[in-house]
């Protein structure tokens, strides 16, 4: 019935818009560049570029384009890029915004397919920049360019080949394993000092502003087959095109070398999301179809710059976890408690030791110390004593990672302690993070751990959730790539009806042609039939059983209990009867008499289960949104649901019914059995299929779906069908 | 009918245990310290903390008890305190666990009154360590002793005519206007730490350890009544007394001369509190209760050592903003928007600028800088703009405060800018933080900032967060003091009908007795009667008009819907009768024919309403604690209750109700009108007057309140009270 299939969104989406494949590495490893609008003046950005390439030690040519100079930082300057003997990778231009467009013009006609446009006043000053950067995207398309910007800080490479610092930033950055995109250029400064104050070091380090023509998924493509980048750091403000950056990072975060993303997305909040728009001129979208689009692709979404750096240096070790359960080293037990909180809070767990591991620490450590997890090594710890706990703890096979806690107390060999870190971190396959508590007195040591690649936090929270946030991941990298299941539907069947609904002029269908819908898509329908007479109900309730409802059908009735026309709970002949020929009576009475009636929907009176909403949108940018709720005013006072693009692959079913808060009431409380989440997740795969498969749906809701007890299924009690006009 | 009253809890619940009020002076400013167990072995605690005093500068004589020794650093050993030839106003106690309790005795005999004991091998090692410790909290009981202790760091006083360093901590804190006092010792050294890479100072900061006898209560009184403390910050694993606490923090948080005090409570989790267990020692109370408590107290409960340092610098300007408006000025957009989605996030908003504030801006800032909060004077600002731009906005009165962004881009002149808002600072009445943006760079303006005491921060968000929580903090000290309400009531009655359950044996009440008790103290009751017989039954149910519902009544009877005991709905004469005739019947028939009944309850049938639970459980260590939320099983499958210690001032009734995550559904969703909120928070003053008055009553819950639209009130329809045995 079902079978696996490859991402069917490309085809049946045109999200492939984004399918050129852009050869970026040009840009960023170019032989020569020109630098149009390079300057003499100190303290302006004309003059910073050209500097900070000849300072930065780039290994290529640099022409700085400038037609009243003779020379800039000692190299000979051309009037225009016309002028240039050579071929030039990359052009950077600096001019006014108004003088842009003709440079690029005469890049391309020199045969520069690359550019990086510093210049501000386009998109984000009003219309008349708009159309300026509209018009710039138009050569680029046309004459085959790849354009970085406008409004950005520049682009760096610190490959050792290239060490290109196309950018105004203040100076290179040191090198490293983290590849890094911001949608900010400014941002870019204050995360360049950051980094230098945590000894983080970059490979490449793109601002890219206004994204007009190379976007953040081309950048992060660019950077998934970067050898020297293992880590992705983005900073957004808004996505350009939602599912080409769901299939992008899924690749990059879960194929068979992946990378993690940490990824930062701005505007957040209504206000924010103003501020957003106001700076940047895009429109950013709702924060809840982010927070889908990033869990979906595997992406870390991070809330803060200082989640950003906290999070990075667990990623720049390759070891993974092999699972969540924790141990604690600490020299205070105050710290230790904190530790444990913020382990439990992040959802992972205290390792139980194996009984070897508890005698050979009962062996070493003193009396007063504690050798459950956490081990307290107690105050006067020396590094003997925690190279004894770390060698118990780190062979224990229960212990998936290892964090060692150190209060900097009188008798602690701070220095000492964090050399015997380093080496277990050398030694041993786990992960190990340090959390050295101060400031002052616990600077030495954490200096040396730096040199020893091992992560060192300040405060046990941030070192936990590090953790956390890496044990997630390695979770997701081995979940198996599920594919997208494809059901046999009746596709044509349903796009026969739609085309009706519109020929007719009604793009919102009645229940009726909803429940045809889904049922050619082989939801499980409540058992339902259109009578045109008394008897045929009569015949049609016998058929399904007793108790049964009775609704009104006709084209244009969409309020039925506004107008009579919904009876429940009939249960024999004669109340069917009696029910069709008033209800046909009223409506009549309440609509005109020449009002078009197609019959009485005759449906089986469902028992009761729990009520659950399933639901979709289609965002302009991001396409078919599904989301899952439970039913009833509770969930929609509380906004507890959950959304995800479609088309969804099988696992991402079962992850969206865990999502919400109030998953608890599936399972059952007070003894009651657990719902059929199965009949649920096949509702949502069906559902996933058939808005990718027919996008004049606009939007749809089933509501309720009632669900019941596990095994016995569920029903699609009532829905409702809106079309694009 | 109701009056305000002074607290009434001191004499209700017999909190006035903690009422001897010490005056703890003399051990923070002796003029004269014994040493018991000093020591000339470097490296040891008995060699730090004369060390430290002497070294420390210590105004006062140190005389070292050690019967081997000659002399310690220079001052003259005596073999044992009696020794001494002067009175001594502190001994410190460094000696192994079991000699303690000698020393403390020849300590007392030697007319010392106050002691600290470092020693550890007490209450945190088992049996035998607590029954040490309880033997020396009998010898203070009974010699009128103020102990500090065992197994603590140590008492520390910057005063300058003290500089007092009697802890075994590295070195003296700088002077400042921080109290600290930590139950975990070897936090302390950590936080010392921290706070010398700060640049933070501290007045007092006292480990106390086991708390025997001197508890965080006595504590938080005397930092209360510190001329040098302006905060103060405390870390706790448990709380000893929890009514003491919140009365004690009311007054400190809430009097003339308002303190904020800065809480971190540890143990949050069931696995964190199991491992607070295991190293003091002491049960931690469940955290909802520790919230609550905190809340009611108006202590700002902080979620680790980093809020901790990021809360204290914006407390140290004694400038209360006078409303949440916000004024962000930023010279780039990201971590403006950054910022905003923080303000937002935190529950304040960003100020709407006045007219002449946003001319001002547009006549002095470039074109492209945004004028508009954010303010963004864009990334090529120097000081003079910003300076501009801080003029306009700290001018308009639409701005209560200010956040300064700066983010370090090549022509920023960072110590410039920093001298420009230390200025603005200086002149302007209202709190002004910064956020200079990275970690290098930026330093020089961050230790200038430093020296003006402006609060800096690294990141907007903690920025943000920290302005947020001192402007709730400044709303707590302006909130109206209010009283408890008193309501008159028949408190006598409630006790009779007490006693005389108990005196039959029954600690659990049946409903009619239950609905008396509440009748009693004037909560709104569904009507009801006690009908001995048919004849009487009907002519209740037509007093109180139809429908009604029968219910069996008697004094065994629990489970009334398991034995027949209920009927719904009934409408008329007839139904009343026939059901009051059946009831009787088939509970005779389920529970025996000698089963004793007193008769069926009449009630009247309520219309349908928001149901609401109201409940009271009371805690060993910290007395009655009500519960409010939504009836239902949604609310108990996501424990969104709100706690609060009784009894209540009269504004935490509403603030209980605004607590929870469901409060919307009382507002009114989907054009609902919203609930009688008054109605909700009488019943919650009343519930706080009945617990309080009798001790008597173990648990109870009103289960549902049935709660109507605004200005329709409420009704008790159900309710379940037990007694203590």
């Amino acid at each position: 019935m079902a079978r696996s299939a490859a991402n069917p969104a490309v085809q049946a989406d045109g999200s492939g818009a984004q399918s050129r494949v852009r050869d970026l590495e040009p840009l960023f490893a170019p032989k020569s560049i020109a630098v149009i609008g390079a300057s003499r003046t100190p303290g302006t950005v004309g003059s910073a570029i050209p500097s900070n390439l000849i300072l930065g030690g780039y290994t290529g040519v640099v022409y700085p384009v400038n037609p009243k100079a003779k020379s800039i930082m000692g190299a000979r300057c051309v009037p225009s890029i016309s002028a240039i003997d050579d071929h030039v990778d990359l052009a950077v231009i600096i001019l006014p915004a108004p003088a842009v467009e003709k440079a690029v013009l005469e890049a391309a006609d020199h045969g520069t397919k690359h550019l990086v446009i510093i210049s501000a006043g386009f998109k984000e000053v009003g219309e008349e920049g708009a159309q300026r950067e509209r018009r710039i995207k138009a050569i680029a398309d046309e004459r085959g360019l790849s354009i970085i910007g406008p409004n950005c800080l520049g682009v760096i490479n610190t490959a050792p080949d290239v060490r290109m610092n196309a950018s105004f930033g203040r100076d290179m950055p040191r090198p490293g394993r983290i590849g890094l995109i911001s949608q900010s250029g400014a941002l870019c400064t204050a995360l360049l000092d950051y980094a230098k104050g945590h000894h983080l070091g970059f490979s490449r380090f793109i601002s890219f502003g206004n994204k007009c023509d190379v976007t953040e998924v081309d950048l992060l493509r660019c950077l998934a087959s970067d050898r020297n980048t293992d880590i992705i750091m983005m900073y957004v403000e808004d996505i350009s095109d939602g599912q080409a950056f769901v299939n992008a990072a899924y690749e990059i975060t879960h194929g068979s070398n992946p990378k993690p993303i940490l990824a930062m997305k701005t505007g957040r909040t209504a206000q924010g999301a103003a501020a957003a728009a106001s700076h940047t001129g895009s429109l950013a979208g709702s924060d809840e179809v982010y927070d889908a689009i990033m869990s979906q692709a595997g992406v870390i979404r991070v809330n803060s710059v200082e989640d950003l750096f906290n999070f990075a240096p667990v990623f720049l070790d390759n070891r993974m976890p092999a699972g969540n359960q924790t141990a604690i080293v600490t020299n205070a037990g105050g710290p230790g408690i904190m530790a444990t909180d913020a382990c439990i809070r992040n959802g992972m767990e205290l390792a139980k030791f194996g009984e070897y591991t508890l005698k050979s620490l009962k062996f070493q450590m003193p009396p007063a110390a504690n050798i459950k997890n956490p081990v307290d090594v107690i105050g006067d710890a020396k590094h003997d004593r925690y190279r004894s706990a770390l060698d118990a703890v780190t062979a224990d096979a229960n212990v998936h990672q290892i964090v060692v806690i150190v209060t900097p107390q009188t008798m602690t060999d701070v220095v000492e302690i964090a050399e015997v870190v380093g080496e277990a971190k050398e030694f041993c396959d786990k992960p190990i993070v340090a959390c050295f508590m101060g400031a002052v007195d616990v600077s030495p040591g954490v200096e040396l751990l730096r040199k020893h690649d091992v992560p060192v936090y300040m405060f046990p929270e941030d070192a936990m959730q590090a953790l956390a946030v890496r044990e997630r991941f390695a979770r997701w990298t081995r979940s198996p790539s599920l594919g997208y299941k494809h059901f046999d539907v009746q596709a044509e069947a349903v796009d026969a009806i739609f085309a009706e609904e519109l020929a007719a002029g009604r793009n919102q269908l009645v229940e009726v042609k909803a429940l045809a819908v889904f049922e050619k898509y082989g939801f499980p329908i409540v058992p339902y039939s259109l009578a045109r007479t008394a008897d045929e109900a009569v015949e049609a309730a016998r058929r399904m059983e007793f108790p049964v409802v009775l609704k009104i059908a006709g084209p244009k009735i969409l309020h039925k209990t506004d107008v009579g026309g919904v009876k429940l709970n009939l249960t024999n002949d004669d109340e069917v009867r009696t029910g069709f020929n008033n209800m046909i009576a009223t409506v009549k009475e309440r609509m005109g008499a020449d009002v078009e009636i197609w019959g009485v929907l005759v449906q089986k009176m469902l028992p009761k289960g729990k009520e659950i909403i399933l639901g979709m949108t289609r965002d302009p940018r991001f396409g078919p949104l599904l989301m899952f709720g439970l039913g009833g005013i509770y969930t929609e006072a509380l906004r507890d649901v959950a959304f995800r693009l479609a088309p969804i692959r099988e696992n991402v079913a079962g992850e969206m019914i865990k999502d919400i808060r109030s998953y608890r009431l599936l399972e059952g409380v007070r003894g009651e059995r657990p719902s059929d989440m199965a009949a649920i997740a096949d509702c949502l795969l069906r559902l996933s299929q058939l808005v990718t498969s027919h996008p004049q749906i606009k939007e749809l809701d089933i509501n309720p779906l009632m669900v019941y007890p596990r095994g016995q299924g569920a029903m699609v009690a009532d829905a409702r069908v809106i079309l694009s006009e």
